[in-house]
């Protein structure tokens, strides 16, 4: 009920500003009132919150994001992306946001962001309206 | 419905226990079954779940945070705060909390906390209660 | 309405796959369409959403945020234990999880894991499953 499913082809390492399908799912559903839930079924990836102007906070995050959570050669995961599981697993699978009078209760600066950490990739994301 | 607006006022950067300011708008809502959903809507300041006895934890929170996710000087974005949208991002815009007889299923040691990390400003949360 | 608790015998430092134990509590609620909201009563613990085939992912996050957020000397907190508050609060308290076809909306990649950052402790989970 109230569910819409999107995709994604994602460069190397981006985030991509999905506020606007996120609306769309919203408008369609039809609901005033409750919460939206945005979800990223992989584990390499993920969804965040943040400034929708300047775009080098996006630049500054992935680089700050590869500072604090560098490949390690420790690392044992053969597939050699753990930095990226790292990632995921600090920004977060979803995020939830309030609805009221049919809109995304969102401030002035903020956008929803698909994070893509070890792209390439056709990704996917869902998009739970929730009325009360 | 059952949507409540809070300001705070804050310093430079700080972590302000706001967990009466959540129970109030509980109790104003009258639900008893349910969940919590409070949203930050800026993009360099979040919401978590932390310690609320020992305020030596924030202090360290604060430090710790600092260390994670420092300022660079490669950081492009002119406004100099790319360290907060860091951590922003990081912590994360919401935090969710069940609502069970009418009380936040909060853990003993558990509070609720706006994370300032670009003040001082006037900043702003909401608190959106949904019941089942 | 819908509460489950859950509890579980934790090592020093580790992740949990509850995946099933979550299942458990959808299929308990018989409800086919809403959200799942797995809580984290503790605050050097967490939940979080991550690979659930390659142990070495768990192995490689642990070692990944322990560079990340490794203990300080300069940590004032007297139990010790600040750079497990830190971890708690980057991972976060609880997830939420899309309902439908009364299953788990996950990726085929994904586990819902209790993170275990300062242990060994008694720990309590709770899942809420609210339908729409």
């Amino acid at each position: 009920m109230n569910l819409y499913h999107f995709t994604l082809s994602t460069s190397r390492e981006n985030l991509f500003n999905i506020t606007s399908m996120v609306n769309d799912a919203l408008c369609a559903s039809k609901v005033k009132s409750g919460a939206a839930i945005i979800f990223c079924p992989h584990t390499t990836a993920g969804i965040t919150i943040n400034e929708n102007a300047d775009p080098d906070v996006v630049t500054d995050f992935l680089f700050g994001m590869n500072k604090a959570f560098p490949d390690r050669k420790e690392f044992r995961h053969t597939e050699g992306n753990s930095h990226a599981h790292l990632k995921a697993s600090c920004i977060g699978a979803s995020e939830t946001v309030i609805i009221e009078n049919g809109k995304l209760l969102l401030g002035t600066w903020q956008g929803i962001y698909f994070c893509e950490f070890d792209g390439p990739r056709t990704r996917n994301f869902y998009v739970k309206i929730i009325g009360d």
